[in-house]
């Protein structure tokens, strides 16, 4: 296999876009990733989007993304994998390119979800749950993510205090992110007074629906120097891994098993260790998730993932900072962006091209990215080189 | 770049299938394809699936599939392009087997498309076309195909005869193919006054609405007589490629750019020529459909598609049979699994396990999986080694 490197990243500010499409938030993030890494065409393209049928009536994003970006022609693939679609999209952009099949690769990441009222958006993020065993029944995602919480505050002793502060230090985080949808600083109080969701889970614990897009363009190691002359990011580590779809059977539902097998295998592949990482993007849909995230990915042990917030850990200051972007809740959560973004933010970072949020001596990061209540995981380990 | 090899096949008897769910769907076809290649286990798993979303209410298949097959854990990825999502899974799967990423690897492809009605069933097909500007202003799938249609017959000369042979030569093949929904004869005055759908095409010219799957195992070429001792059918050319959204964005209306471009690629990986071809699976949604991908895969001469099938080249018997399985006209076309069917049918072909509709010295195989109006397309050639 050919060693793979991240030549471009494009961005759009995320938000509620009323006027912009689907296909405009690909396009436009997909130019700036091109412009970013000097090329004019790719050779393969790929998208990450979860759900553009219950969201806005359109499929075959193949076919509609090629065209609209001026390459119909080139092969182009549609991946899903709930929120984890765009970080399945790395992974497949990366095997191509490690297969020797491409060259030059475009990744991105979309989605457009104010189009629909907010029934039907809960509706369609529904569908990324069991829809016989558990949608049918009723239950959405802030439901299920507060029986993860309750069982990890039961478990471990995590406080309601230690979720909020998951929420306030990536809102401090996306303060400082031009891009956000949300950059502005909120406190424990707020959070804690704000609406009840699904007990213990507050509005202020939760990610937001949001329209946004973004991308990245890869290419053979060997050859990044050909197009680019800005730091070269190599992804030295890919892991993918599946747990049951349903909450229900699982043996430790305050344990998210995708995420630790995804881990083990990027840090295999890599040849590194959790206490090797500068800094991480990881998935946090809601607050508890962060928490138990850093356990899995093995960067604390478990039932330390609370207090490691409390004493400052994931800060941009701390041992490994955690979602130094804003993260799902500050900086947005288009789903099908979410993974590819994570990528966009690492490889700025490790460029050293993030201003107020920069992390100091960043060399390698990792990106987590995980779909449903973690029934799928991408891990991925990127290195500037 | 490794060969790669496939070694399983499984696939449902498929129709109106009321008592069988989605995820029973697809793991009936993979478990039937593990166990054609003798293992109980993959390192990798792809889900072609075009709309779960709007037929079933679900997506996230990579983790639902992952875990209802048993294989909780195993990487897997659903991929989408619309009626192509079949072929651009194999694809994937020929990637990632290539590549060295893994040795075995399940390629499935599922459709469950009767647990919603007729006018639902039509609206999730047509988010295959161009949202914006076809499918919002009424227009439907077999309307997209009348314009081809007519646009053909009114450059070459093509009949209304001829389109409906294509129905008949196939339902002949699918009445020998017991997993086909409709294995019965049909006849060109049968055809001719069944009802018309969208001018000139009548309902006999039009595949069905079909719940079903179908599966394939692939290995690594020099590793496949470890699993199995059958005839081992290697995967020598892949292509894929995209064109315009919207029909009304090409230059010529009935010229399949896509197909043609895909299949160049093809032959190009596989390094041999049309006439190297002893028989192919091709999308025929519509009659005119297969008309226009056997010139598009360079068979017959622009315009030539028409006679073609009226002086019997593409009957089991003739220079070039296509769709010995009975295409999707007579063998049904749950849209994301077809294109792994016609895999199914080319190396049961190849193996010489096809019974009464047995093409005679098939040694080389070409399958081509279209998505909408020919926006994206697959082409795969397999020899038997």
């Amino acid at each position: 296999m050919r060693k793979v490197a991240i030549i471009g990243i494009g961005m759009n500010k995320w938000g509620e876009l009323w006027d912009t499409s689907l296909r405009e938030l690909y396009t436009e993030a997909a130019l700036a990733a091109m412009d970013d890494a000097g090329v004019a065409r790719v050779d393969s393209m790929y998208i990450g989007c979860m759900s553009s049928g219950l969201f806005t009536g359109q499929e075959h994003l193949s076919s509609l993304m090629a065209d609209y970006t001026g390459m119909a022609g080139t092969p182009a693939t549609r991946v899903e994998s709930a929120c984890n679609s765009g970080g399945v999209a790395l992974r497949q952009g990366f095997i191509e390119v490690a297969s020797g099949m491409s060259d030059l690769v475009l990744v991105g990441g979309v989605e457009k979800m104010t189009d629909v009222d907010g029934g039907m958006a809960t509706y369609a993020l529904a569908t990324a749950a069991d829809q016989d065993y558990e949608s049918f029944h009723g239950v959405t995602f802030p439901g299920l993510y507060a029986m993860i919480a309750n069982a990890h505050m039961a478990r471990y002793g995590t406080t309601r205090e230690q979720l909020a502060m998951v929420a306030v230090k990536n809102h401090h985080n996306g303060s400082m992110n031009a891009r956000a949808q949300y950059p502005f600083e909120i406190t424990v109080e707020g959070v804690l007074d704000s609406v009840r969701v699904a007990d213990p889970l507050r509005i202020l614990d939760c990610s937001p629906i949001t329209d946004g897009a973004a991308a990245v363009i890869l290419c053979p190691l060997e050859k990044a120097k050909e197009y680019s002359d800005k730091a070269v990011v190599e992804i030295v580590g890919s892991g993918h891994a599946t747990d049951t779809i349903a909450l229900h059977s699982r043996k430790d539902l305050s344990w998210l098993g995708a995420t630790y097998t995804a881990a083990q295998r990027a840090y295999a592949m890599a040849g590194c260790k959790p206490e090797d990482i500068d800094l991480a993007e990881v998935h946090d849909c809601f607050t508890i998730a962060e928490i138990c995230v850093t356990e899995a990915l093995g960067f604390f042990d478990k039932g330390d993932g609370g207090p490691a917030v409390e004493r400052g850990d994931t800060a941009i200051t701390g041992k490994i900072p955690v979602n130094s972007s804003g993260g799902l809740k500050s900086k947005g959560h288009p789903v099908g962006a979410t993974g590819v973004a994570q990528i966009v933010e690492l490889t700025e970072q490790l460029r050293g091209e993030s201003g107020k949020r920069q992390v100091k001596n960043a060399r390698r990061g990792l990106a987590q990215n995980m779909g449903g209540s973690g029934g799928s995981t991408t891990v991925h380990i990127l290195e500037v080189k």
